[in-house]
Order: structure tokens, then C-alpha cells, then sequence
């Protein structure tokens, strides 16, 4: 049926047209159905809406994000038919009976994924499925070309090409700030992507983003890494394994990550960008990601296993991930720390061993200094000031102010302080819930926002020391994270003395 | 955030808001996430979206069936806040691990499905979860209680409450329609409820209401079982069971069907109506629900002992389902033959063997007459116009014209038949087929579409003779309809000769 097109000024993360509810039943539609939408800038699926006034007779109304995605204005004219459900739907009723799928089953799925042909119902089934049945080393092969062949590809002339990734869960891990111009000073080639936050305090992309912007295309992520040696950009405007991002959007409601799809996704990524040598970080401790370390080494065996499947040199670093890495959590925060860091500043220990030493390792695998020789250059290449110059260069060339110093950094104005009720030695520093407090405080999108952490594992604490400071740029959402830090405070606190037994007087 | 109503004339399966983007930034929100929405009128849960212009900063859009829900009009107040994931997430996840759940967790989600606090996504994930990691009979029958705990409850002063249900998959089954007459003719009560069709021709309430209204209250199913001995009502509106309305949304577009779904759906809906005595009808064959006699014995079992668990007597027959019940496939021509079949009329053999005696079991059943005299006494009670005395007596309780005949019915006034291209014998009839050919030609929407079969397994044909006649309401969805039927004919014919062997003449 050939429709007028009218535009709703309605964002939504679904695919959705509405019907006047005549022309839905002549086409034999309910409500929810899957239609195909055909306009001269592009074909899409959508779900169907029914309306009696708001679309006339012989008019679709196209949501906004679908009116974009059809290149269609009002007036255009635009296909609307029914369609089946595509072929994809028995694959993934196949994963569901826990059989194997074949490369092309797998491509099939995978494609139809990123021409958002599959609903929210049937991508959460494929998510399940995948969960509870799990994928074989192959099928995670078969997947990761699956991904890298839907979307875009940057191919290299020289090599070799460096890149580094950490599976995460650990809050305040800005090392790629300061790993990355290491790297590219050392005259090696890193096409860094990284992702926002989506249940953590902040992604890289949201850190480097108070610096630079970061929503770069792949050919611009392909020169600068020519030119300058490293970029440190957003991997959702990329176009890089596109499938992923949808995939993620169901499994984060779910708090799902199923293995298979975690090493596609990672893998595909770095294929996709044309990474050769990939050290991936591996944090673990309670409350990350990996909580032991069986599953830390399963997970670096799968990634050197599938990095060689698909040409990748894949080295590992099972870090530790228990408590917060460094003293900043939120974007500003962590910028300004990482930027201390190149500028030869004091930073927390932790920061600064985990940053060169993995740095280190990548120049060891680029083959620019002899094994063990790795942490001594990288350290070298911050003091002589050369990894801030780097720094600056890629700020520079993604088009943020290369003259920016750590001072300079804007941090939440609104501030409290959060101080010990009692004195002893640190336990442990809770990752959920400085991550809690810092989205309280309006972290990722609130740039300033964000918690400074004071006393780590192992700290003596005096009674009235402060613990915490949190930042935000709303007295409101200050009020919130206070609130809830004092309720659950992330810094616990062990006394030396466990447990005092008292003497007991027999009498008899 | 309190901001006044604006109603959205969109009708939408999904429970959706709109927000101007700065109220929506201001929340915390982004396109997708869940919301509380509070009225006066009611409290529910929707997913948000965002717009620049067609909702004002201070105002909230709610999508039409949202508003009818909160009983909200425009300029109304209403409140939106963000809102965390209900706590029976983490006990669908716990199903996705393959654990046992309790009977409060179980409670907990059947609770957020009908309080309708999940999403599609999480609701998703319960069904596949089930779908592959299964129930125990003790799970199942905790889901059943909860299932009915959710609902509207039927209570009968009197005894016994006669049921059926039919596990379904069989196009042209219309023998509820001879069935509920005969017991109710017999003195018995039998409250039935029965579905409309969702991928079939015609449910029972779609093919009953050619003849009177189906969309009765649960009061009214109570009072007419009580004055006129039984109803033929649409589930849908009486409020029995209500979470198997919401999971069959996210079942159907997948076509699963949870085994222990299936148990828990059925034995909630006649627990709630107050059935006391149940018979499962259980059609066996290829292409139906049930393909194996192993399977069809398992469900048998398993209704019985679940049947036992929660105080229903479950009796089952295990019927042949390997092609359509009867002559007619299509709501008007369903309505007509099941008619034809109480006035005394000639009807297809299989559709009279089968509704006397599924009839005379449950008359056995009710202690209407002894074992082995059932089907002569539901034999009788057709014969003697008592069983359509009853009908009428429904029909007009109901609402409908007592004094309609099976000439009455219209059927569509569109119609083409299909021919045989050789002669032979029938090999089988495709229930598929048939079923696709019915709802190409409008069914079940168009009640007088549908297809008449005048051949069914083991009949001779010669060259030219109808198999086939579809009828449909309008021009263009017949010729839909004999295109499928010319390109995919339900009735398969085989010569008696099934190889021509040629003698070969050896010159050697």
C-alpha cells in the first residue's frame, strides 16, 4: 500500500510507523505487527501502530529515528507491507534447542540484526538462547566474521597495528588515556575505539570526550591514526561491527552478557578496526565482571585461541580489578587524573603501575623494546614529556584545545565530603557502589560528576577523616549521592581488633 | 516529575509514554528506559520516549491504551518517575540458569506480568528461559495458583462444573459448539470459555460469535451457566488467567510454546471458571500440535496429575488430528456445519464421531449416565432437538437471534473451487495448508471467509472433481487465496500406481 509519509516528532529506541486503522486492516494488521517500509531513501521493518485521528486515510506516520534512517520528509511517498518473519527466526529457534548453527545460519541472524530486521522479542530470544546454550570456539568464529562482515573495515598499509581492550567492571579505569599516547609516541599505530557508559560511572569514549570530541567516522579514525598515531574515539559512530550495539540494547535490561557474544563482540571490534597485535585487560575481584581466577584464565585461553583463528596476536593481563583504579570516578574526574598522569604528576600507585606496565607490554609486542624492557620505556616516555605531547597531538587532531592542562579540567561545583565515623584499617572499597553514587551524582551524562576516592585497601583511617568526595553538577542530584553514600558507604572499615573475648571468673 | 496528560491517538500493544526531551534529561532518562506513570485512576508501568516538539516541556503524552488504563484525560495530572527493575528480573534469571524456582518467586513474576511491570524484553527472556530449561510438575502447579491468584475467580454453589478443552492445532474443530449444547441439554453445567484464533482460522469464540456476542463478564458466565446451563465465551475479556493474555503476546511472534506454559495456561483458565471435571481433548497427526503418540501420552499424563494437584478431575481422549474436523475451516462455515450437525442435518462423519463421543465421555464424567451409554444418550439428545433447543437457548442468553437455522449463515459471497488435475485416491490433507489458504482469503477477521474440503484421506477422485471451494468477503483476498491454493494444494492425491517400471530390452 503506497502512503503518504507525515513525520512524528517522537524518539524512541524501537521502529515504529502507525496506521490509520483502516488502512491497517485492509492490509490485515494488528496492532504490534511487523510491516516493511519502503521509501525512495532506503527500506527498513517496523512495528505497526493503529490510529484513528492522528494518521488520516492514505497516511503513515514514520517515528522520528525511522523517518531519519528512510531519508523520507512529509509528503514523501512510502511503501507500508506486511512481512514475514525472516529466516533468522528458525536459527535462533535453533540455538534455543541447544543445536550448533552453521556460518551461514550464524551470518544470517547476525545480518538481519543489523538491518533491524529482527523485533525486540526475537533479538531477546537469540540473546537467551545464547546465554543458557552457550556457542562452540567455532560458532564464536563464524560470529565474529558475521559481525565484522555487516559493518565497516579499515585496512592499514603499514603495520603493526596495536590496540588494547579491558573487559571492564571495574570503575575508574581511564588507563587507555594514558596508554594510548604511549603508544603512538613510541611511533606505534593504535586505532583505540572505545564505548560510552551504559551501567558503569563512565565509558573512555565519555572520558576523552571532556578533552575531544570523539564521534569520528572509520576513514577519519584511519588518518589520524596515519598522521598523528593513535585516536581515541567513540565505537558507536564507527560503524565498526555494528551488530554488537543493537545486541546490546536487550542485553542491557537484562544485566546479560552472554560469554559467546562478550568475545564477539570484543574480537569484532578489533577486526574490524584492523588491530593486529591486541592485549586485552582482564580485571578481577568481587564485584567486576571476572570474579576468579579460573574465569580470568578461561577467558584470556578463549581470546588467544580466537585471536589466532581470526590473525590476531592476542596477549592477556589478568589485572586487579577489586577496588577502584586510582582516586577519580566520572568523566571530568578521570580526565583530569589521567591528564596528572602525563603530566608527570603525583597519581595513585595503582594508576600508574597498571598504565605503564600495560603499556609497557604493548611495546614489547610492537616490537619497539626487548621483553621486560616494556614498563622502563613507557615510564620513560611520560617523564621526558613525550607521551603528553603525543597526548596533545591526538586532542588536537580530533579537535579538542591541545593547550588543556589537568587544572584547567571542570569538575562538578557542587561538592560533599564524606569522612570516617570510626577509626581502623580500609577493608575494601566497594566498585558497585562508588559506581551508584557517582550515577546519582549525575555521572556519565553530567560530565563534572563523579566520586574522589581517599582511602584505599590496606589505608589506616583516623575517626573524622574524609573517605569520600562526591561531585556533581546539580545540588539535587548532589543531595542524592550524598544521601546514598551515607546510607552505604562505599569504604569499609575494619578495626585491628576483631573481636574482644572477655575473661570469664568461675566462681566455682 | 508532575506534568499534565496529553493523549496520543496511537494504539499500540506496547505501554508507551512520550516526555519532551528536557523533562525526559531532567528525570535521568533515555529513550527505552522503564517509568512509573501515577493518575488518579490507576498506576502502571510504561517505556519512555522523547520528543522536541510534539510534547511541551511540563506535559506527558500517554499512548492511547495507556491513558484508558490510568483512566486519565487530558490535562489531568500525572506523575512520572524513574523506576527500577522489578525484583522477579533476577528470579527470570535465575530460571535462565536452569534453577527451580519457589512458589513466592514464580507469584512474584506472574504478579509483574498482570500488573504488567515487565517489559517485552524481560518477558521474552521468561519464555525462552522456560522454553528451555522447563518446569517440574511442582513449578507448574505454583504457576497455575499464581496464574489463577492474578485473576477474576468463578464459584459455583452447585456440583459438579463440567469442562473441556481441545490442545488445539486441528483446523475446522467446531466441536464445542455440538459439545457444550449436548452436556447442557443433559442437565450439567459447563461454563466454557474458548479463545479466539491467534495463528488458526477460527478459535471457537471467533466462530460462535457468527452467532451471538462472546465478550462476557465473569458475573455473567456465572449467572447464565446457572439459569441456562452454559456459555460459549470469548477467555479474552473475562479476566480469568490474565498473564496468559500477556505471555501469548511474546509467544506467538516466536511460535513457542512453553510445555509447562501450555500445562500452567490451560488447567489456571478452568481452575479460575471453577471447572470441576475436565476433558482434554488431545488431537494427534502431522501438522498438529501434538505429533506423537509419546507426546500426546505425556500431556495426557501430565494434565491428569496437575489436574489432581490443584483439585480438578482430568480425564483425556487422544483424537485423530491428522487432518481438518469435518468439511468447513472458517468462522461462518464452522458456524453452519456445527448448526447443521444439531438440526440433524447430514455432516462429515469424523465431525459427528467425534463430538458424540468427546460429548457422551462427559456426560459419563458428570454421572449423567453410565460408562459405554454416553455417546448413545449424546446421540439422543441431538436426535430429539433437545441439544439444539439448548443451542438456541445459549444463543439468545448470549445475545444473539435464537431462531437462526445453518441457512441463515452468511458465508462469503466470493468463491472459486479447486479442481483435481488427475484422478486417484487422497493421499492426506494438509492441516497447514488449509489453514493459510482459510486466512488468505480473510479468515478469521472476515467471518464469512474460509475454504469447504470435499475430500479428505482415502476417498477416490477422478479428474475435475472439486476438492476444494474457498470463500472470501472480498474479491482481491480470493484470488489471494486460489493462487496459494493452485500453488500448494491441501489435498494430496496418489495414483494406485505408484511406478511405471519399463521392461528393458536387452540387445546384448
Amino acid at each position: 500500500m503506497k502512503l503518504k509519509a507525515k513525520i512524528l516528532d517522537l524518539e524512541s529506541p524501537m521502529r515504529q510507523i502507525a496506521l490509520n486503522v483502516v488502512d491497517g486492516r485492509e492490509l490485515g494488521l494488528n496492532p504490534g505487527d511487523r510491516v516493511r517500509v519502503i521509501s525512495s531513501g532506503g527500506t527498513t521493518t517496523a512495528t505497526v501502530e493503529f490510529s484513528d485521528t492522528l494518521v488520516k486515510q492514505g497516511e503513515v506516520a514514520l517515528f522520528e529515528n525511522l523517518a531519519e534512517e528512510l531519508a523520507a520528509s512529509p509528503g514523501d511517498e512510502v511503501e507500508v507491507m506486511p512481512t514475514e518473519r525472516p529466516e533468522s527466526v528458525e536459527y535462533i529457534k535453533k540455538k534455543m534447542k541447544g543445536e550448533r548453527l552453521s556460518s551461514d545460519e550464524i551470518l544470517s541472524i547476525i545480518r538481519d540484526i543489523t538491518s533491524k530486521r529482527l523485533t525486540d522479542i526475537e533479538l531477546t530470544a537469540y540473546v537467551v538462547s545464547n546465554e543458557i546454550n552457550g556457542m562452540s570456539m567455532e560458532e564464536v568464529e563464524y560470529l565474529i566474521d558475521a559481525m565484522v562482515e555487516t559493518g565497516e573495515r579499515i585496512y592499514f598499509d603499514s603495520s603493526p597495528i596495536m590496540d588494547h581492550h579491558s573487559v571492564g567492571g571495574v570503575p575508574g579505569n581511564k588507563i587507555t588515556l594514558i596508554i594510548v599516547p604511549i603508544v603512538a609516541a613510541a611511533g606505534l599505530k593504535i586505532p583505540k575505539t572505545s564505548s560510552r557508559a551504559i551501567s558503569s560511572a563512565s565509558g573512555t569514549a565519555d572520558t576523552f570526550e571532556v578533552l575531544a570530541p570523539v564521534e569520528l567516522t572509520a576513514e577519519q579514525i584511519k588518518n589520524q591514526t596515519e598522521s598523528v598515531g593513535g585516536t581515541i574515539a567513540w565505537g558507536g559512530t564507527v560503524g565498526l561491527a555494528p551488530a554488537d550495539d543493537i545486541i546490546i540494547r536487550v542485553e542491557y535490561p537484562l544485566s546479560l552478557d552472554p560469554y559467546a557474544q562478550v568475545l564477539a563482540s570484543v574480537l569484532s571490534k578489533k577486526k574490524a578496526v584492523g588491530a593486529e597485535y591486541l592485549l586485552m585487560d582482564i580485571p578481577m575481584g568481587p564485584e567486576t565482571k571476572v570474579e576468579s581466577a579460573q574465569e580470568a584464565r578461561r577467558f584470556a585461553r578463549d581470546f588467544i585461541t580466537l585471536g589466532s583463528r581470526i590473525g590476531i596476536h592476542v596477549e592477556c593481563a589478568i589485572t586487579y580489578g577489586g577496588q577502584p583504579i586510582g582516586r577519580a570516578v566520572g568523566p571530568a574526574l578521570e580526565a583530569r587524573e589521567a591528564l596528572m598522569a602525563l603530566e608527570g604528576k603525583k597519581v595513585p600507585n595503582s594508576l600508574w603501575e597498571k598504565s605503564t606496565t600495560l603499556a609497557g607490554y604493548m611495546l614489547e609486542m610492537g616490537g619497539i623494546v626487548r621483553p621486560g624492557e616494556g614498563k622502563t620505556m613507557a615510564e620513560e616516555l611520560v617523564k621526558s614529556g613525550k607521551a603528553l605531547d603525543k597526548m596533545k597531538e591526538i586532542i588536537q587532531a580530533q579537535g579538542g584545545n591541545p593547550d588543556v592542562t589537568s587544572e584547567d579540567i571542570k569538575v562538578g561545583k557542587y561538592t560533599c565530603e564524606i569522612t570516617a565515623l570510626e577509626e581502623g584499617y580500609v577493608e575494601g572499597v566497594s566498585n558497585r557502589t562508588v559506581v551508584k553514587i557517582a550515577r546519582a551524582a549525575g555521572a556519565p551524562y553530567d560530565k563534572g560528576a563523579g566520586v574522589e576516592i581517599f582511602k584505599k585497601k590496606g589505608n589506616r583511617i583516623e575517626r573524622g577523616e574524609v573517605l569520600l568526595r562526591i561531585y556533581s553538577d546539580h545540588q539535587w542530584k548532589l543531595d542524592r549521592a550524598c544521601k546514598l553514600a551515607r546510607k552505604h558507604t562505599p569504604v569499609r572499615i575494619e578495626g585491628m581488633i576483631l573481636e574482644r573475648v572477655p575473661r570469664i571468673h568461675s566462681h566455682d
